[in-house]
């Protein structure tokens, strides 16, 4: 079996793992107190140049929501894209967490929003109209849901208009590496440096079992996390879990060799699939995600042959205009990982070529 | 250093440990369609005798908040004691799961509520008037947070009244292991067999990293669980972090021999410090807590040598009646885990032995 | 001044302000238990045709607010229009009530959405998949934020979508009589004959000075409507206040012979509108709402004159296809009420006649 | 029928009536913006010598859970007496609206707390520590729900006590008038002079058909009330229902003339009783409420006459030690109104001597 369906279909890479197990022994203040986490919180300084407010734990899902309430009182608007997993895929966790704020999602294709657009709908809702939600932030995904990326000059340009109306700006890092080795660029570049408040930076994709970080680059934003995270039972016991995940995962640029090799998969696999009869992907695969619709017939032989693929949602409006999956057609999405293998690859391509 | 502050200092088990390492290669479903998470909620209905609806995640916080919010709707009443776990040392997630349920705190000498007081209490709250939030569930510590147990039948009693009145009950096992152990009953006799109808069953301090079950003997009272778990952010990616954990923990009565260790730790320092001169135990130690109200002179001497135990809240309503900690004296736990070493036990008796 | 901003800017009519009076003088029991409430009650019933639980209370948020509260689970997703009421202009109270649920607006041209619309919205959530909120509710609004009605087999249609996929269908009917008189139709044609669950019956803007109704049609569903109302603090000490006014509201047709009189305004503003040099309406007025692009240079005669309006949002997505705004234009809504005197339309139309 | 249940049994009066009556006619701006709302807000600022910000609302369980929502954050505890009506008679409205924070019931007798209580009780959360819910504010009630009052000093002292901790202060005034002419102090004295932050100020009960107003001292409490008040179904749209209501009641002192009689009303009341053989009363009567503990055979005199008063909950913390209700007693409250006449207290006085 080849399952490409997710980059969470694998465990921890090994440098992860050894680390999880060296921090096994011995006792460790519990809640966060321990070294290992200590140490993952000046690493995540490092990387992003700057003095930051870090938070440990163990969802993406419970980052990102944690994240937007910190930005958003439950009378707020928070823009996103339509299709965004904080808008699609959490069941209502931004929801839950900001106690009722409204998620504004707005379209576009490639799964990007634009900063025009961005301030098109904050006009909608003008500031103290009480019966207007309050537009209080912006959320961007980067990787995006449809595995584009968003150039360090759009990521600047929404930054710009969400400075102007004093929103904040969160930046779902869940494929954090997968991006910034992709545009070759530093975390500062692509976060602060371009306006970005609080960024969910994902670690269990790209390398780690259970951890992801909130950072905050304005430790004002940050006052009172602790208890949220505390409070929606996010704060782990036994937090060497989640630091000695982080620290080795930062150690030695592994993060970003994990990330630059699950890219070159992905960039193997759109070249090799280049030369498949009636496949085409409707979105530049930018990072670690290959969105393919391909005809039902080469979709059989992959699944057959053992391959596993995630069926996307064939109605997206980050589709292109006109872009139509049709009758005969399938629509996947192939993810690969620090784990893939290029001969996996191969095999895939080999199968496609029909 | 001898680290007796709390049973979540430690790491995880060799077993467990072990169990992580084997579970770390290859590709496995994500978000709990894993095969380890299948075989240990097999395992947990065979632990209880009972069909079972089981979810696992990360963090004891999450479990009880979200068990509670499987029991109770927004207006309704949670009794439990005024100062267990859920009331006092989780910044209100049960407020927030349950989206303003309010929890009533009982008092109680020992951690205890009785069923007579519950029965009282539920008298406040009538039913069917809509000023007055609606009884709805009951929630006892076993092991208590005064490390105390309920015989079963002070629970069977507990259950009785629940049942009478038409309230769920949950019982949180943060320590389940180290009470079934102590009892020398079955799960199925401490939970339903007595009237509980959702377990927080607790792996995290008795062996594993991160890892609790919420466990419901009655699959409608779980039919909403999923959705109340993802949009909490509790659905961890890599299901086999938790998956992996929980059935290592519960194989050949691991977690048993685990808490079984634990206890005899416990017992064997109650039964050392019976010697130390001006120490007392307000509490009866009976599983892996110990209690112990000391000369301020004796607890430099413990803390000068390393020694870490938690300071305790002076005011607890859980006190014996003319109890009073001396100004001269500390009140401190002591917690012992399977990691617990005979001579770190000896160690501190010998320093208290003054 | 002719103030045609909003049918909420007169007071009640007289029959409904004599029978305040009236019901003023005498001990009544508090909370809804009065007489004048028991009559509002049983005088729904008679005019819904059926059985009905009946929650009065004082503001149109709150009704809608607590309505889709009882319809959906804080995971679930609520469509709408784009654009309605409860979408746009209540600060996000169905989120609040709801404790976080999904308001999925859907575009649709005149105010309204389709049943095909609904179908497909509705197959982006799957049922029980956990990480899409689930398909709870949908609301549409009659008279509709453009002024529009929904057809008795428009709304038949929607109510047939959301029976075969288990929703629940909300109405919100803040201009109810507006819309049943101008339909000619009954309350029971326009309501459960066509597949609607619980409707927000309004009589502040017709009548009243704040009054409006919450009526079920299945009683299961306004199981917990008397907490909900409770803890939203919308339950009314002094009942006799919403009692005595709905009663006299519904007395003698006074309620359908108000709307018909507004209805009949707004209709001789749109006949007398169709002089006027450059204005045109992008809505037909199916009620007593007219919506106007008009010069600005028209605008500013009626300004001048002491006429108020509403200025409208000038990127509404309901209006046509290619209709758009010009810089030398506004758009303008207005609303009659049955307070409003044909002369002072007459004038209004006179003035725009340049 | 002498109905003494409650001081919300009458309606308005006559003053406050022909109020409503003559602001009935003519457009006014709609949510507040009406003229009658300013006129109550500058009274209401005249009222407390002070720069007010007035927010005006229908129900005093409104007032109550959003006054406690501008003061607590979710993750914050609000110590009240452990039967105030905040506590017990809202459905946990303050729960709902503060989205989750924990309100701290405080035993005292006579429904009172004490500083000393409330400070001891704050140390129980410490300041900064993640798993305790953080002190945020104190609500008392003035009159309490046990009829009595607090003295000014009494008042000051908690309000040291909360400043130093730097909570808020809210005071439940629901029978502000009752209190403050009882008191024969100023408004000013019973709030901002003794630290109190805000003020639900109820007119209901002493004369007007539902209005309330939420008053606050320092604007920046209010930054965000009122957003609040709309996404929570609070503001009126028919603006003038609020504001007229609210100018007469205060207009020439009719709110405390009102009040005036009302409290000799109840100390006739008290008065009369003494000479009740078996009455006993546990709490002194200081506004306008009774509590009387009385035989049966006399409540059942009082009764088949049609006099109605409230059962009372007869294991009431407030109660004195030792006082205790016999098993042929009842526990009685009897509250008298504006409308309350001498002759209905002197019938029910002769009823009860037996």
């Amino acid at each position: 079996m080849i399952n490409l369906a997710s980059d969470n279909v694998v465990g921890a890479s090994k440098q992860v793992l050894d680390a999880l197990i060296a921090a096994n022994s011995g006792a460790e203040a519990a809640y966060g107190s321990d070294h290992y986490t200590a140490e993952a919180e000046a690493m995540l300084a490092d990387v992003f140049e700057h003095d930051v407010k870090v938070f440990l734990l163990a969802t993406g899902t419970g980052a990102n929501a944690l994240a937007l309430a910190a930005l958003s009182p439950p009378w707020g608007a928070i823009f996103c894209h339509e299709e965004s997993h904080v808008a699609d895929d959490e069941c209502g966790a931004p929801e839950m967490f900001t106690d009722g704020a409204k998620l504004i999602g707005l379209p576009g294709v490639n799964g990007k929003i634009t900063a025009d657009r961005l301030e098109t709908a904050i006009g909608r809702y003008p500031k103290g109209v009480v019966k207007a939600v309050q537009p209080a932030a912006v959320s961007i995904s980067q990787v995006t849901e449809s595995g584009t990326l968003y150039s360090l000059e759009e990521i600047a340009r929404i930054g710009e208009v969400a400075r102007r109306h004093e929103l904040g700006v969160h930046l779902d890092g869940a494929r954090f590496a997968n991006a910034v080795t992709a545009l070759q660029c530093s975390p500062a570049e692509m976060t602060w440096k371009a306006g970005v408040d609080v960024v969910s930076f994902g670690a269990t994709k790209n390398g780690c079992l259970a951890c992801e970080a909130v950072v905050f680059f304005d430790p004002a934003r940050a006052e009172h996390f602790g208890f949220r995270r505390k409070r929606s039972g996010h704060t782990v016991s036994k937090g060497r879990l989640l630091g000695a995940q982080m620290s080795a995962y930062l150690r030695n640029n592994h993060w970003l060799d994990n990330a630059r090799h699950a890219n070159a998969m992905a960039a193997r696999l759109v070249q090799g699939l280049s030369g498949s009869t009636g496949v085409r992907l409707p979105w530049p695969s930018q990072a670690n995600e290959v969105f393919a619709i391909m005809p039902k017939a080469t979709a059989k032989i992959l699944a057959d042959a053992g391959v596993r693929a995630a069926p996307w949602y064939e109605l997206s409006v980050s589709l292109p205009p006109h872009e139509k999956i049709g009758s005969d057609e399938v629509f996947w999405r192939f993810v690969t990982s620090f784990e893939t293998k290029a001969e996996q690859i191969d095999e895939v391509i080999a199968l496609a070529k029909v």
